[in-house]
């Protein structure tokens, strides 16, 4: 972790995760989040799990549940814990004031939804990069479509006033979900009412899932550099 | 066939699908439903492509593709014709007046519904059994979800109001659809307002999509004992 521990920006991410992972306590289900915050924060409870703290996990994605089983950490899944008492996640834009999201660079956004919409409480951490006035200013919106007729869903979405892009892996291919499906990333532009734009994409046939979180966030947990702060939903 | 032919209903649905196969026309792109009574319009569109007809087809399961292949039937993809002429399939129910669907009970609902949704004309052949006054009444509305979560995205739907039994194959097994995802068929009797049901499942995460099909319907072909109906959206 060398690497990471030199670059500012990732010591930040990695105080908000430990700050979040004082959140967990013994015997809860916890959701685990993906990308590289939720890697701080996994490592994190590895530590704590390793000192004696015991609780349960489900994770959002493959390369977390690898995280947390070399750690040792329970892994549970919904058939036996339907209710999750806390996810932590990460976040590519947090919108001032609602706490709205985007999420799904990484590409996990289905599962991670998923898991955020099973808890109590869902509590992000970002640096402060990651805060905007409006969302869709930095980033797209990444949607999961099936494969089936994607072309004609693409249509669909450009019709809502995205440009379309779908998201390819390093090696070039057609990046592929966890749930085998593909991911298209909707530039919107700056988003003026995202509750309204997650209805219109949710009724888009071919459309499984998008990357707006809309009023699932219970805290936000923020680094910058003068240190920690706490964002709480109004 | 003559099992089928010595069935007055499937005699009647065999009726409907020829007269909704004489819609297809010379260098159209054509949707091919799934269920036995596309299977009858496959049927009947195979034979005459055997007699000339021209025309490109984009199946709905892998069954449908399957049995239009046997006829030599041209099968293409959204990749080069994501604009499709007009679509035909079967229904579960058909509500009077609205012509919304459900449909879904075949396991095909997803494929079927982007089909339907890429279509200059969906037309939907049926025999009269399945026009009711409201939907819901006979059949549940099939809900395909993720295998992943989907405890907590049947739990969901209860909250909606629906009684939720999990799809299974005849030896017993979870269903698998062709996306390799699982059916949640949900009763939720009479449905008053069917347009809000679908926006409400349409919001539950885990959803990937649902078997109502709202506002699609171009034109119903109803077999009926006394000859052939035309029903019309308004």
């Amino acid at each position: 972790m060398s690497t990471h521990i030199t670059d500012p920006r990732a010591e930040l991410k990695r105080k908000a995760a430990i700050e979040a992972a004082d959140m967990v306590k013994e015997g809860m289900v916890v959701g685990l989040g993906s990308g590289s915050t939720s890697a701080f924060m996994i490592e994190e409870l590895g530590r704590r799990w390793a000192e004696g703290l015991r609780f349960c996990a489900i994770p959002t994605s493959e390369r977390s549940a690898e995280q947390a089983r070399s750690h040792g950490i329970r892994l549970v899944t919904f058939a036996t814990h339907p209710q999750i008492d806390i996810d932590i996640d990460g976040a590519d834009e947090v919108e001032r004031g609602t706490l709205n999201l985007i999420k799904g660079l990484g590409g996990a956004l289905f599962r991670e939804k998923i898991v955020a919409a099973a808890s109590r409480r869902f509590v992000v951490v970002v640096d402060d990069s990651k805060l905007v006035d409006r969302l869709g200013v930095a980033v797209p919106v990444p949607v999961e479509v099936a494969n089936f007729g994607w072309n004609s869903t693409a249509r669909q979405l450009e019709a809502l006033g995205a440009k379309v892009t779908q998201r390819l892996d390093r090696s070039g291919n057609v990046f592929v979900t966890d749930g085998g499906n593909m991911i298209l990333d909707c530039h919107f532009g700056e988003i003026a009412d995202s509750d309204t734009l997650q209805n219109q994409l949710d009724r888009v046939v071919g459309v499984i899932e998008t990357g707006l979180f809309i009023g699932r966030t219970s805290e936000v947990i923020v680094a910058t550099a003068d240190g920690l702060q706490r964002l709480h939903a109004a």
